[in-house]
């Protein structure tokens, strides 16, 4: 199949359509975000990157703390919500039920069933973005998405953001079980 | 919903499984990695963590660059074969189709519908893992896979990574329009 190219662009498959959580000013705030991965396993961490000018980054600067909240598709009418509109002009602390785990200054979505509590241990300057790497203090799973002490992506139902076409999808089928299909 | 706790977990949805492409000793090849995300958009950046005792980090740090390779749901056998099996022990420069572009020395996989160029420009040691960073030099998509000048996802048949039950999914159903569908 022939190739084009299409110059240094920021397209992968897939990218999630996460909420992440900060408290700017002691309001709490939710920003959407794709560009955030695992980064570490011992110990556990996360990243997100950040455009400089975002209300979300001034929080994370705040209290060295955030949440990533994985909605599931039901939600996505407001998490595009959270990523069209900054928290400097709109009050996104009552569009949720929030609690608080370990870290009492990153605000949990209680309807997202996956939330992750962090702690900034980097804050990389990249240009446009800031790369904040978040130790992952804590983990919260709603109970029904939870299957022999995991969570289920089927129950889960996650949401896909698909850069390119900028749509939301959720998960189809399974192709198949990792580390697995692949074995010779 | 009750939440349970599980501790400091790596668990996001979605997580992409794309391989990585490097040059190892002059050998290309190719690691499967679902903690991958895209890092800034100026310059456009992508960052992948890697256990440091991986083929990968070598070659990565040998070359100074890698390539990240967007798998369709129908190569996912020959994915998971590239996550079982590390380049020490297989050679695994005869599994797909590799071209080069600009960097000559990131391999890149024909097969795979989407392709990013990179040359690292941090490495964040994270304990378990090298959070690799590397700016997006050029992107390539497959032809048939381009609509409006973008890649298209529906085309792309993306494989999902899907953490906790450790299975491959592909995209389903559209859910809604980014940027819109929380509009008030």
């Amino acid at each position: 199949m022939k190739k084009v190219t299409l110059g240094p662009q920021t397209f992968l498959y897939p990218l999630p359509a996460l909420l992440v959580g900060t408290k700017v000013d002691d309001t709490p705030n939710f920003m959407t975000a794709a560009w955030c991965a695992i980064a570490a396993s011992k110990p556990a961490a996360a990243s997100v990157a950040i455009r400089k000018d975002r209300h979300t980054l001034k929080g994370v600067e705040q209290q060295g703390t955030f949440s990533l909240n994985v909605p599931s598709a039901a939600l996505a009418k407001k998490v595009d919500y959270c990523g069209i509109y900054s928290g400097k002009k709109r009050d996104k602390s009552h569009i949720f039920q929030i609690f608080y785990g370990v870290l009492k200054t990153a605000p949990l979505v209680q309807e997202c069933p996956v939330n992750l509590e962090c702690k900034v241990i980097h804050s990389l300057d990249l240009g446009s973005h800031n790369l904040i790497v978040g130790e992952i203090i804590e983990t919260h799973v709603s109970e029904n998405c939870v299957t022999d002490g995991k969570p289920n992506p089927k129950m889960i139902d996650p949401l896909i953001y698909a850069a390119g076409t900028s749509e939301y999808y959720r998960f189809g089928d399974i192709i198949g079980k990792a580390f697995n299909i692949g074995k010779d």
